[in-house]
């Protein structure tokens, strides 16, 4: 369930268009006004919006903000102001312009969470921004194992519709699964034909096949070196295929552990699942670290910023 | 270009659907009508045909056809009827079921003739009708090198707007591919990165470079062993891609050489390419055999089926 709250009664993209743009007149900006309309509004409203403002003023919505905010305030309105496709589009390219191990775990989390139909969105419009395939550009960078995983995970077009599974085909795969494991064959085609072509519901019954038949699950199984990089992001992976909402917690924790905030990842979650499933994410998170998101937030984030992103989590009214 | 032959004056769907009904009347059937109808009409206008028949006479289109026609003439009219993706799908299907290393061509085929976008439909068209992913299927049943090429080719998602390409890429990777072969490395990472990521300009450029550099080309120096059965259908996928004409006019002259006909082969190249760039294949066909390819068909099939199969590549008019 998402955290986006939208009022009951709309004003016409007209009039936020209007809003938005009286915001940015004068000396200041009014940086509530920017947080009370854009974090109330879903993405086809504020798909409207952009289009409608760049009809009236002849400036996309975008360049007009980052003339007007900045810092991780900027990054998380722009990144949650634009198409949802588009945002994955460019939150994979930014990653994998990186060139660095941590990027896969962005290109992962995209390829594991997003729907069939969602995650071909995102290479359509990596298509139309970058003039290239996003398969294209990770493949180039992405060696071995890393490549081997994420290009699968990538290009997957699972089947979703409906929930049947296939009980005999998921004891058969937990059992090649476990033997694989066994035999530290991480990297095997065979698991990671499994985990990227088999619809989610099939992949949870062979995973708690796995766990009936094995006595643990395939991600305790999946530790065996736990500096492993490879096998963080397996198990990473696997996660974000069967239990997203725990996935995107971690994340989360991570972003806020200790001293200082790696306001990266607190952004991308909270734009990426506002509209998807924050609210079963701010559940897992207040069962694991027994204080809410919202209290997290305002402890590790302030000003705009803060407000932005509990507007964006649920805090307060639409 | 197409070979296909519509009418300056096409006759409203529901004429040509009223039209269709009639020849399935009485004791015969009337061949000549369905002939004259369906191999005149694109696939939007044989779409509509087929929806203004359900909606008139409750039956689907492809059903009444069945029962009316039989062999080879009806696989033809029938595989020619339905939507391309649809039809892509159910020939794929076919393919996998049989489980020998001959269905990975049509699969292959499928993947590396296709548009981006039209190879997309064929998976969705797959999701319909299968309840599974086609690339699921193809996964399941393919081993080792096979596997290692198809999956990426048939979930290739290339870009394809525009012609642009990066010479010193291409230069780059044509060592890449040399190095590679020269190390009879041919199921090797980046062999099939390249082949299944880039471009179609790009992935020419690249084997024009490899043609100077190396001074042969890429499929002369595949042919290591004339035997393997991998490296018939990495030299076919290249050919596939980078000249489908020649590719598709080898099948059509296999298809019908010495005693007996691979009717199979035959139909499936007309009928996806009738559409498309048939009047390519024949010209190929012609320079190669020394005589068109209707007196090939002529002379290989008979009755309705030749029929049909000389409207739609070209003959006589619409």
């Amino acid at each position: 369930m998402a955290s986006l709250k939208v009022p009951a009664k709309v004003p016409l993209p007209s009039e936020d268009a209007e809003q938005l743009h009286k915001a940015f007149q004068g000396w200041g900006t009014d940086e509530a006004k920017i947080i009370s309309i854009l974090s109330h509004r879903n993405a086809a409203q504020r798909a409207l919006i952009r289009k409608v403002y760049l009809e009236a003023y002849g400036e996309d919505l975008i360049v007009a903000l980052r003339k007007e905010i900045s810092g991780d305030f900027e990054s998380c309105v722009t990144l949650w102001t634009i198409e949802p496709s588009e945002r994955d589009a460019l939150l994979a390219h930014e990653a994998v312009a990186k060139k660095v191990n941590s990027s896969y775990w962005i290109v992962m989390e995209i390829a594991c969470t997003r729907s069939s139909d969602d995650l071909f969105k995102v290479r359509q419009a990596y298509h139309a921004r970058y003039k290239k395939s996003l398969e294209e550009d990770v493949m180039d960078q992405a060696k071995g194992e890393f490549r081997k995983l994420l290009a699968p995970l990538l290009t997957a077009f699972r089947y979703e519709e409906g929930n049947e599974v296939d009980l005999s085909l998921a004891k058969s795969e937990a059992k090649i699964l476990h033997d694989k494991i066994a035999a530290k064959a991480y990297g095997d085609d065979e698991i990671i034909r499994i985990l990227s072509t088999r619809s989610k519901p099939q992949l949870n019954a062979t995973l708690n096949q796995y766990n009936d038949a094995f006595g643990s699950s395939i991600t305790k199984h999946l530790k065996d070196d736990p500096k492993d990089e490879y096998l963080k992001l397996l198990r990473a992976a696997i996660k974000c295929l069967t239990y997203p909402e725990k996935y995107f917690e971690k994340v989360l924790r991570l972003s806020m552990k200790g001293f200082g905030t790696d306001e990266c990842s607190l952004t991308r979650v909270v734009v990426t699942r506002a509209e998807v499933d924050m609210q079963r994410i701010k559940e897992e998170y207040h069962r694991r670290n027994s204080v809410t998101l919202e209290s997290a937030i305002s402890g590790d984030t302030s000003g705009d910023y803060a407000a932005m992103l509990l507007a964006l989590v649920g805090h307060g009214d639409a």
